[in-house]
């Protein structure tokens, strides 16, 4: 490694400081990594994400599989905060949703107004309710899943959620609590009733008996909702329900860091549902990659794919799995120069939020 | 006092014991005592309760007394947890409330069924909704409130309530809540919901735009309830609604021991609404008094009507005000036995509880 160019070596880090990343956090929260269960999975039963890598480790993902395998329902929870501006992380989300439901799944979708307020993200409690019923749901609705099979559901307008919420606080502990979510996340009373028991009503509400009682579900989260995972099943169990099974994606990257999250918080980090193609071309155009200094240089070494925050967009979007791999080859071997890459992800994507 | 007999003695301590209470609660509370407001208020504007000293502190009642006595309308919220079997203390409580009713009072009864839940007075959720309809409401019903001027809310019934607990969430803090209600009482994340939330929402909802908006309104209360009308009155100010104004009604004394409150926990010590004529005779020919020894002694030195538990039910329940005078001063002279006293009060007893 010191015959190469100090960039390269900065773009090799990166990719070294990302997987250990997740590898690190699955370790440390008993996730399991996705190598195993992809190995026995047929490649026609992996969402995009899962065979892309975008999916980094699972938690009971098994009984999962075992019932998409058998063509059998199982129950997705996919809650979503109405303060988010919805961007291209979001995109990978719903796209593997729509998968999964396509293989069998039910779709429940909260939209945790509540959520939105308690943790200070919106003004008035009403905002997050109209960003939900105006802006999110409208969306959603042109993702193409089935209508019949696939439940929004706002918080606060639901007067069984509150219920099931209050029935679940006697099995959470304050200390509890405090130990999962640490005391700074937790500084109102709203914060501790939507953490300690909404959320998990939100996820627990399929398996009543008026919605069919028990039954296998899963969540998508990223691995910062991890706690919340580990307390539904904690509960799950105490109230004589099956525990949630849990996939975590990876945190779909910033266009200026792929160490960062694309946010609605910096504007030019994301590419948003509703961008227009000149500045998707423009944010693009000036995104982060993987490629080594110099022309020469990255003709002769090669440049890191992994640390590129624009092939990341082709790995998520292109539906291609041939000419993914060959993008791959290429920008490992030194062949695939950015302006191409750039030029080819910019006409991707304004495709893809030219359809939605 | 050297002279009195020991038992004499023991009473007359019972009895400053109890004026001392409620003294240094009120103190301590910031709460005033009633005796200023009472000398300015027409004996007609005085709800029974209040006359005969069962009101014992308030907080703000001028602002309701000026409505009252300008016959203007103004706003009552007295909750009830639902996991209460009712007794006499309860209806000391209508009582007041019906009289304030008929001074212009509109009338929030708030059903706390999720409170009856987070505190572990009942099994299931459905068991506290389920009293309150079943037991608790018709029993309301038959007290002679005004049906168009009261509201008979069961909390989670309504989606309202608990969008308005979300919406004052951010009005207060942990460390406030912990600081008001101590850590022991906050064990979990319902019950801080509740006392941090919901109770509140409870208090201020008559206050919301489509109730009408901000108004005066009046809670009587035990005094071990009065953190609740604190906070609601700082949280009032800061959402720009009127701080609540407060009466604090005495605890009303078990049979037992007018020290104590009469409590459905110790059955003895209470006479339940539903209780049948020969239970009711029994417990009251048991219950405590402020007869003093020997009937010798008796007559000779007066019992202590303030340390007795079958005086006070004259007290709260004896329409006539020249009789109780009348018994009062016998009792104290000592030519009131207690089996003239008891079986008066009895006869008084048997014939309320009939007419429910």
């Amino acid at each position: 490694m010191n015959n190469y160019p100090v960039e390269y070596q900065k773009k090799l880090t990166i990719k070294k400081r990302l997987a250990d990343y997740y590898r690190e956090q699955s370790v440390k929260n008993g996730l399991v990594g996705m190598e195993k269960i992809l190995a026995y999975t047929p490649v026609e039963l992996q969402p995009r994400a899962m065979r892309r890598g975008l999916v980094v480790a699972q938690m009971g993902y098994g009984d999962i599989l075992a019932l998409i395998a058998q063509h059998k329902p199982f129950t997705i929870i996919s809650g979503l905060n109405p303060s988010s501006q919805l961007h291209l992380g979001h995109k990978v989300l719903f796209d593997m949703l729509l998968e999964l439901q396509q293989m069998g799944g039910e779709l429940y979708i909260p939209l945790t107004d509540d959520e939105s307020y308690v943790d200070d993200k919106v003004d008035k409690l009403l905002d997050g309710t109209r960003n939900a019923k105006e802006k999110i749901i409208p969306v959603l609705r042109k993702m193409g899943f089935d209508d019949e099979k696939t439940h929004y559901l706002i918080d606060t307008e639901q007067v069984e959620l509150y219920k099931f919420a209050i029935e679940l606080s006697r099995y959470v502990s304050m200390a509890e609590l405090t130990h999962l979510f640490g005391a700074e996340s937790l500084t109102n009373p709203g914060q501790v009733f939507y953490r300690g028991c909404v959320q998990l009503a939100e996820i627990l509400m399929p398996q009543l008996p008026q919605n069919g009682g028990p039954r296998h579900t899963l969540i998508p989260v990223g691995i910062d909702q991890h706690p919340y995972i580990l307390l539904a099943r904690d509960v799950a169990k105490k109230v004589g329900m099956v525990p949630p099974s849990e996939l975590v994606m990876r945190f779909f990257p910033s266009l200026e860091d792929p160490e960062r999250k694309m946010s609605k918080s910096s504007p030019e980090s994301a590419l948003f549902l509703d961008d227009k193609p000149e500045n998707i071309r423009r944010k693009i155009k000036r995104a982060f990659t993987g490629a080594v200094g110099s022309l020469e240089e990255h003709k002769k070494f090669g440049g890191v794919p992994e640390s590129c925050s624009v092939f990341m967009l082709q790995q998520a979007f292109n539906p291609d799995d041939v000419e993914v791999n060959n993008l791959y080859d290429r920008y490992v071997n030194g062949d695939l120069l950015m302006g191409e890459l750039k030029e080819k992800t910019s006409e991707l994507i304004v495709d893809l939020l030219g359809t939605i």
